[in-house]
């Protein structure tokens, strides 16, 4: 691996594993099982605000939330071929109960369909309860192969978010796909998160799926993540789970279904992309701290006292704006060092008062994600936070666009393409035929991965050929050095 | 068994079944794996409203949420003897990941005493540090050997909430297990639950701890459920795992801790202490739907618009009180039929509105738990709606609470014991003089089992003497038909 290219990936690497153990989102490497680790305080506060706007997003669609069991009996697991072809080499089994061996082997949920399918054979009848739309946010296991990471490549997954929907027929499942990815458009738009949305080759869809449409991002290292699935799901577990449905005809036929899925991946990407050297910077709907007030030690006592009911009366104001916020006055802990900690952890905004604020009536507003300070009188900042605030996540979500969007390159040839991948990473775009050969081939000429096509046919491969093949293209293909 | 006691228990087991599923609260019995069951949408929202009252009682007292793996490895299980020697019996294993077999045997969580100590070796080094409080809300895995029942014995508890604490001394870990008493008995009374508080008997103490405390309650068939546990660790735990700290002298000691937990048996008990012939009866605090608001249909085309703006000014009121509602407003159900629905699930308050209460500008108020119904005008609604719910509250409380106190009985003699136990069931309390021996002795010959003694030593049993072998009580104890 040339230099340049080992450099990028170890320090992203190493980076964020600084940034998780530093702001102590999450503890990994210490426990004594591989690829499992544990949210701490601080983590599980930014990892439940991302779940809460998960449920409100999906709530508002309709979506009902359940729980099932985390064990699947061996018997429903194997109940759709493909399925199970595609997650046996990754599933962990429980084969006993105390000292005794178990009648059956029973799977930790690598996924649901098949319990979820299971059970809704019971509960659907007829056309009259569709469409019908459930979810659960659970902890799932896959005893993955590749290296793990933290939140990026897990063996239990602890935040897994899947979405299951049942309909009357083909054409409402394939709507429910469409308001599956404007869905996931706003839970990543609110976070700040750029994607790019590809339909997954054949070759490489979810296993049991007619089609798999994916959102990915480009990490720091020009690496893409897999930060979102939508699966048309056909009849393939419908049918031998029986879930038969009466029409509006009085016919009887087999439903069909859906299933989207988010992870800790989301999560993992909110501190990988918007982070620098200092540490996280989040996204104030995120942030379990949006300010932090940070005193600046007063010289005697005339003047402690009146720095204090100064910071009171700003506290007043921050719990009039219902903004999340914590006056950090520890007398042990000098300014530096507070300022070095909140910026580990990415506190949107940091208010320093002091002395010379109380007796000129200011604060000092400094923003996280710049890292540019003001100075405003307290009068105004009933609005000039908020305002900071919006700011703060708009900027956020704007860099990081631009950053997804330099890292997208189009090509024409494989040797362009090679160049891409091997100079800067990120993502490349191709004309291409739409042929499995030609994609295999370019996988293989670009040492990348094949990310998949446009949801529509793109305006710029008119005219153009398929780099390996040389026939039409009819769409293009993208690839990428995947996690 | 005497038919009567079978009728009991029978019925209110049939009763429970039935309306977890009418209420469509939890599937039970159809999941292909014995003691696992599905958290349906309805019976989820009851759940995640219990999770959220416990959350902020915790938060509130400066527990901090976490989550850890649920995977413990064998070797971490073991490292407290007494600990695994408690749950080797019902734990679950998992033995391979994909196809082969895994290098260390790993155990589904059937509580976390040893992942969360294991982890504070690594984060707790000093008395600076302490107290601190962790907790998490996961799944816990028995294999349960006897009967298991819908939420109230399961195999997979799918709603453990377990805090654990450090602390500096014995002392401090003392005044936190009465810290969570308090807190229990916040959460118990604002969701209506009776309790008695006993500390367990040294034979039937948590495996690992020096002590035990735990809140049990009376079901409708008059045997005790444990709903609630908090345990003194000692340094029991901690020595093994060595979490040693900084003392304010210097000196190195083990830290001392504490754990407590409730379960799914919360939102069991909710459901079955309050309900009634039609369903359940939710206190408003967990009640998914508040208010339901039934329109009685209209005659006439004129009478249905009138009628209709009536409902859109209820509506308004409603949604500025902020209460949970629903406008059942579904064409082809009769109002009969939804009466019956929204009275299994539990809604606290139906609003009946016709065009006989659109005419006279009045609405029909009819109550859940008493079932009486009251006529207002509708610009009493935002003064009386607030009061009633209020004051459903605070009925079922007293309601529940007089039917605990009516079933514990405090006796002198064996023969009232068993005679109580036989004919009543409830908790008996007789005077004890604190012996293992006479406590066991009394278990045998009243055929019941020890809840244990009150936390001081109660006024009436002084000078009375232990009905086993006469030596003069020192407490009381209780015993009563378990689940």
């Amino acid at each position: 691996m040339p230099a340049e290219r080992k450099r990028w990936s170890q320090e992203f690497s190493r980076w964020f594993d600084w940034v998780l153990e530093e702001a102590e989102i999450y503890d990994y490497g210490r426990y004594p099982v591989k690829g499992m680790g544990i949210w701490m305080p601080y983590g599980y506060q930014i990892r439940r605000r991302v779940v809460e706007l998960i449920r409100d997003v999906l709530d508002e669609k309709g979506h009902e939330e359940v729980l099932f069991p985390l064990l699947i009996p061996e018997t429903l697991l194997r109940k759709e071929s493909e399925h199970i072809r595609g997650f046996e080499g990754e599933v962990y089994w429980v084969t006993h109960g105390g000292t005794e061996p178990l009648d059956i082997k029973l799977a930790l949920r690598p996924t649901s369909e098949t319990s979820i399918t299971y059970m809704e054979s019971f509960w659907i009848k007829s056309y009259k309860q569709l469409p019908r739309k459930f979810y659960q946010i659970v902890s799932i296991f896959r005893y993955e192969t590749k290296a793990t990471r933290p939140l990026i490549r897990l063996r239990e997954v602890t935040t897994f978010k899947e979405a299951h929907t049942v309909h009357v027929d083909f054409e409402d499942a394939d709507r429910q796909v469409a308001e599956a990815i404007e869905l996931y458009k706003r839970i990543f738009d609110e976070l700040g998160i750029p994607y790019v949305i590809s339909r997954r080759p054949e070759w490489d869809k979810f296993a049991g799926a007619i089609y798999t449409v994916a959102f990915d991002t480009v990490m720091p290292d020009g690496r893409t993540l897999q930060i979102g699935t939508a699966h048309h799901l056909g009849q393939n577990f419908t049918i031998p789970f029986e879930v038969r449905i009466q029409l509006p005809d009085e016919s009887l036929d087999y439903a069909w279904q859906t299933s989207y899925g988010l992870s800790d991946r989301v999560v993992a990407t909110v501190i990988a992309i918007h982070g620098d050297d200092r540490g996280a910077v989040l996204p104030p709907i995120v942030a379990p701290i949006q300010v932090v007030v940070v005193p600046i030690p007063a010289r005697d006592e005339e003047q402690r006292k009146r720095l204090q009911d100064y910071i009171g009366e700003v506290e007043e104001k921050l719990r009039r704006l219902g903004v999340r916020y914590r006056i950090d006055d520890r007398e042990d802990v000098r300014p530096g060092r507070k300022f070095y900690e909140w910026e580990a952890r990415g506190v949107p905004v940091r208010i320093e008062v002091g002395p010379r604020e109380a007796e000129t009536r200011t604060l000092v507003l400094a923003r996280r994600d710049t890292l540019e300070k003001t100075t405003i009188s307290i009068d105004e900042l009933e609005k000039k936070l908020p305002e900071l605030l919006e700011d703060i996540a708009r900027s956020l979500r704007e860099r990081a666009w631009n950053w997804l969007q330099s890292k997208v390159k189009r090509v024409e040839t494989v040797e362009e393409a090679r160049c891409v991948i091997e100079e800067e990473r990120g993502i490349v775009e191709l004309p291409w035929c739409g042929r499995e050969e030609c994609g295999l081939r370019l996988e293989e000429s670009i040492d990348a991965g094949v990310l998949g096509s446009p949801l529509e046919r793109p305006e710029w491969v008119r005219g153009k050929q398929c780099p390996v093949c040389g026939q039409p293209a009819v769409t293009s293909i993208r690839l990428a050095k995947k996690y």
